[in-house]
């Protein structure tokens, strides 16, 4: 089969890769519906993260099982199925208190290199969740976003204790930030405010159900915030960028006493101890553990009450692979589908 | 009237001081009972906080009130009282939602410096809870405790979700830690792990119910802690130290998903975000809100349900302060009483 292979800094190919095959009784193989560039595969595309070898990229998928190990139970071939970038066995108790992305055996389906026609998904019965029939298909872009960047967009409001009443700040208008909005309106959250200077995203916001956008960043985006709460910040504030700026601005938002939860993956960026102490706020983030959301987030894309597959706004066929990173590279894309 | 005052590093003396006055009407005096150091009044002990002017030290008191300003409500001259170092209205939002520490009008009580016979508490009906009836002398070093060491420990406890069937690991055998054992006791911990290598406050620990003692630290204490919850780590940890180590020596003892309540005041102490990331606790601290926990704990105090004022292994009077903080900064003492 071909798929996305990363060679070094900016190049990425549509390459020749050996088929994925059962290694373990509980693998299922499955034929990829789509697939798609998350933000966190920016960094090694743009050299921060480096390998010495070339490697296969991609760690969001869904589509249709093609093979199961000899000890799937839960799973037939045919089924359409949404997963995690990381594998589960959802029966440790780590799983059972939902933190299913750091299962005691848990592995990082991504190793197989998910931008491609078919993927190796290990622990397969705990992993992977299926729809009750195959989905129509306008609603496979929103099953895929389940998969990584609505899922941690929940998580991260959750993790924030988004709730009724509740005043919701948003820093980063990527998918993440535009998936926690559709999330914080879910949770019943009271005003929601998209922190966004990029016309399309602010309008996406709105749509997915922001209250209020701002435009300022840093000094002033804290000000501005604290200005629309009596002074106080925010009940709940969600981070989804993962610099060290973008995590202080959330910090400083954020009432004493509330929660900031956040789902960037932190690139050189170290918390100030005392600013951190003094804040008194909940922090609370780290891989999502997306699982636990899954058949939720899947019965609510399936009757039709939300749409987070809105956030890919560029379809390309697979083929153009290095297109698809360009353009989110250069923020002319918020998020790149592939078909397969 | 005499209090202690810092000079400088290791520098304190008992020296002439003014007497408090009222000075807003929701102000009162109080004749402190017993006053106390702090684990943070070593920092600038130590010369790690420097001021250049002599600088009144002290913010841990429980006392007689003395006079009340004219627009002070639920308090009368003569009885007995317990305040947090912060003095807070009680009323805002911020209060209300219990982080009376950051409360919108907080002030900083220890600014009048507590080491002394009088002090001037701001926003008397909001700061100070009185007693039931006068206590006995024997129970001042444990009302004394409340005002600080315990309400910090208490908050430590509850900001790491301490609850029945809970695992719990202390990080810090100074007053604070000591007092978290005393808390997660009381909050239906199933197991207290201590981590501590001096053999008095290992005693001590254990006596408040500590159920097991880890004399390792670092690497070697965070493998000790997974391997006495099968891999997994604690469910809470509180960290009561400040330093770099003791964080991320807190957090690593954390399972996925567990809480880690830190009150150590940091010096120096960043936290690495990739680590804070993958290790996927909850974090949460900062100063305590101690006057949240004063009702309650004062109860549990006046009813003999705890005794935190065993805290207190050296007791002096007051014109002996260069020798209590001495005691304390050389380690020979867990903390000292001064009587006034």
């Amino acid at each position: 089969m071909r798929g996305a292979v990363l060679y070094g800094p900016k190049d990425i190919r549509f390459d020749e890769r050996p088929d994925p095959k059962i290694v373990a009784a509980t693998d299922a193989i499955i034929r990829l519906s789509a697939t798609c560039v998350c933000g966190s595969d920016l960094w090694p595309y743009r050299g921060v993260d480096r390998s010495s070898e070339p490697t296969p990229m991609g760690h969001e998928y869904c589509g249709i099982v093609e093979e199961v190990g000899s000890a799937v139970r839960n799973l037939r071939r045919g089924q359409f199925v949404v997963g995690s970038f990381f594998a589960s066995d959802n029966t440790c108790e780590i799983c059972q208190a939902g933190y299913h992305s750091r299962c005691v055996h848990h592995e990082y389906v991504g190793a197989g290199g998910a931008q491609a026609p078919f993927l190796r998904v290990p622990l397969a019965d705990g992993t992977l969740v299926p729809t009750r029939e195959l989905p129509s298909k306008a609603l496979v872009p929103s099953l895929l976003a389940a998969s990584d960047v609505l899922g941690t967009g929940w998580f991260a409001a959750t993790a924030a204790a988004v709730g009724p009443g509740k005043t919701v700040a948003v820093v980063g208008d990527g998918a993440v930030g535009l998936c926690a909005v559709i999330a914080a309106k879910q949770l019943g959250a009271e005003r929601i405010i998209a922190m966004s200077r990029h016309p399309s995203r602010q309008k996406l916001a709105l749509e997915f159900g922001a209250t209020d956008i701002v435009t300022e960043r840093g000094d002033e985006g804290v000000a501005r915030i604290k200005e629309m709460t009596r002074g106080l910040g925010a009940h709940s504030v969600i981070e989804a960028v993962g610099s060290s700026e973008a995590m202080m601005q959330a910090i400083r938002c954020t009432r004493p006493g509330g929660h900031v939860g956040f789902v960037g993956v932190p690139h050189g960026a170290d918390f100030p101890g005392q600013d951190v102490f003094f804040a008194e706020v909940h922090l609370h983030g780290g891989p999502a553990p997306v699982r636990r959301f899954l058949p939720e987030l899947i019965d609510l894309i399936c009757d039709g009450k939300i749409d987070p597959g809105k956030v890919f706004d560029l379809t390309l066929p697979l083929s153009e692979v290095a297109e698809g990173y360009r353009a989110m590279d250069e923020r002319r894309a918020i998020k790149t589908l592939f078909t397969v």
